[in-house]
């Protein structure tokens, strides 16, 4: 591979994230369908998508599995073939790498790939709880601990190894809050400053609250065809250039590593390698940060800067808005929300935004290389894909 | 298309179906990784393998979710690309077509689809709780009605519009049983009676105990690779040469129809023009019978017999072993058993044996075309794929 086009995405669709009381997923999910159709006049979607690829994480928030053909039907897109994927928190990055599989395979000219969840009808407890069904039964969840308490053994590691501090990433939450506030589909609009991070309540020592990403509703839908079929859909084609995904062991207990994911590493140098690209050529990022010191150890593992220097890298400026390679322009995970099922393209579609020049008050100039970086779970699953637009 | 193959099986491994007590599904999916990988000698797994696709139905069972990376991980592909797939009882046939994509996508030379489910460490109050959240929450779930209700409605239509019988339905159910005593893997390996069914408890009218699939622990596992790739790893390869899967509406009440399938007959028309074949020439088949009218219904949408007929089929005994075709010569759903993320893929593995002349006491006399049919939820999803041997 040498960075040609593997798919190019014609259009892009995000419900508001929030709160959204009295939807079922299937409903909100069709707010981002809908946003994707009507900017892609010429999509007539029953006819042209021919598959469908839903990530969603939680059965157990609606008691509502077979997800994907609800959301079809509820899309307009009755008959089309739909199929749910679960990789966790990476559910939406492993619909994308199926969905570019799908393209790719000659099968499906136009396909959907999107995700969704609904979860702020739930309890706190609740969510928690389903949440931690992404980490391993008998090795992990039978013994209480919970996501919060998994990503905290890791930043404890990531300090020690390092000298990385709560300063640092706090650091993050007061950037992604920021950005967030420029973004009127952020689940949380409001700015923060490193003093309320470290005086919130403490949830897993070293993360206080402000360290947590959000319990939110939200739903995202990309369209994906043949770059040589683009054209039909739209003159402002993102091409898709890189792709990566790997799995890593469930649990913890059996990394060889804690201060940095494997499945991370591996996904991207398969990306950046297909792509021909180097960490360097990255100007605008969507990176998973479920909490905040996750953005740090992403920016070691994507390249983004050498090992144990992502403290001074967010102390820099450099990935805020305006700096060298701006991360998590909409808000992230940490403040635009974190619908499970929905975060990986819901990252792609501020890719999509800031390569198509529609990122408004958030908007990076000139960029023309983006990156979104997705985890499942504590890690056993990530993925990484790289995007190009020729405008 | 005209009857090229799509992708090159060459290898397939199937647990025993059964209770499998002390077991994770994790722990299930390696007996039938291993057996896959025991017949390829040439294959080396962890470094030919590129993806994986796992259909898991129910987070609920083992309250775990993220399989595709834990089941990756205990089969000895850690790192792996691991998706999970779920489309209800589909979530296999769902993996399988995934896992097309990614072969004839160039991305993915070799690629394990296979499927997984552990149920019977739990009460069958639990698991017809869990297997309805393959139904519409809103509209049928919540109002208490399950799976055996929802086929029943389906059934009961076919008997007034066609004056089909319970006698119809019990004699698919015998031949399942009989087929089930010739396969040592089948979680039920005794033959019964006509009588025996009639005689059985009422589930959910028209439907007796013996008309119902079963409860079991299993798990399945496909080698696919590209056709000019398979004289690596086989001297006997069976083609895929059509695939199909299409949606339908999540529930019942919108469909048109409750005698017939749409998602059936649009996959198999699709699986049909896509491999140049009419049903005429299908010499075996593994077909859905999660209750025994399903395999009536399903008779009559693949083009096995007219519409109404397929109850002078199942009398006429073509569909028996020594029959014109065959059909569920492993036991099917309703005695060799349905874990029902496992059952798309176990579905295959009977056909690959039955396509290399392995199928031993229920061998089809020199079979070389070939078909499963796999159906989630009451429909909403199913999958058809088409087969080819060459020896």
């Amino acid at each position: 591979m040498n960075g040609k086009p593997l798919v190019s995405i014609v259009s892009a669709g995000l419900s508001k994230f929030g709160k959204h009381e009295g939807l079922y997923a299937r409903e909100l999910f069709s707010y981002a369908a809908k946003e994707a159709f009507d900017h892609c006049p010429n999509l007539n979607p029953k006819q042209d998508v021919k598959a469908m690829f839903i990530g969603h994480m939680g059965e157990a928030y609606e008691h509502q599995g077979h997800t994907g053909s609800a959301v079809a039907d509820w899309s307009g897109l009755l008959g089309v073939p739909a199929t749910r994927t679960e990789a966790a928190c990476a559910s939406s990055g492993a619909a994308l790498r199926s969905g570019i599989y799908a393209v790719l395979s000659g099968l499906a000219d136009v396909v959907i790939v999107g995700g969704v969840e609904k979860m702020t009808h739930r309890s706190t407890a609740e969510v928690t709880e389903f949440l931690a069904m992404a980490s391993d039964y008998p090795f992990e969840q039978f013994h209480g601990i919970t996501f919060p308490g998994l990503f905290a053994l890791m930043a404890t590691a990531h300090m020690n190894a390092y000298g990385t501090t709560q300063e640092h990433m706090a650091k993050v939450a007061v950037k992604n809050h920021h950005n967030a506030s420029l973004n009127p589909k952020a689940h949380l609009q409001k700015e923060i400053t490193v003093e309320k991070v470290l005086d919130s309540k403490p949830v897993a020592w070293p993360f206080k609250m402000y360290d947590c990403s959000l319990i939110t509703d939200g739903a995202s839908c990309i369209v994906l065809t043949k770059p040589e079929l683009a054209s039909k859909y739209t003159d402002q084609p993102v091409q898709i250039i890189g792709s990566g995904q790997a799995s890593d062991t469930i649990g913890l207990y059996e990394r060889k590593s804690l201060t940095s994911l494997l499945s991370t590493k591996t996904a991207a140098k398969t990306a950046y390698d297909m792509a021909a690209l180097t960490p360097q050529k990255v100007q605008v990022a969507e990176v998973h940060d479920c909490f905040t010191y996750v953005e740090l150890m992403d920016y070691e593992d994507l390249g983004f800067c050498p090992v144990g220097k992502s403290g001074e890298l967010i102390d820099s400026g450099e990935t805020c808005l305006g700096g060298r390679l701006p991360v998590n322009t909409s808000g992230g995970l940490k403040a635009k929300g974190h619908p499970v099922g929905a975060t990986g393209t819901a990252q792609v579609y501020e890719i999509y935004l800031q390569l198509t020049g529609q990122a408004d008050k958030r908007q990076v100039k000139d960029a023309k290389v983006g990156l979104t970086h997705n985890v499942g779970g504590s890690g056993a699953t990530a993925t990484v894909h790289l995007y190009r637009s020729e405008n």
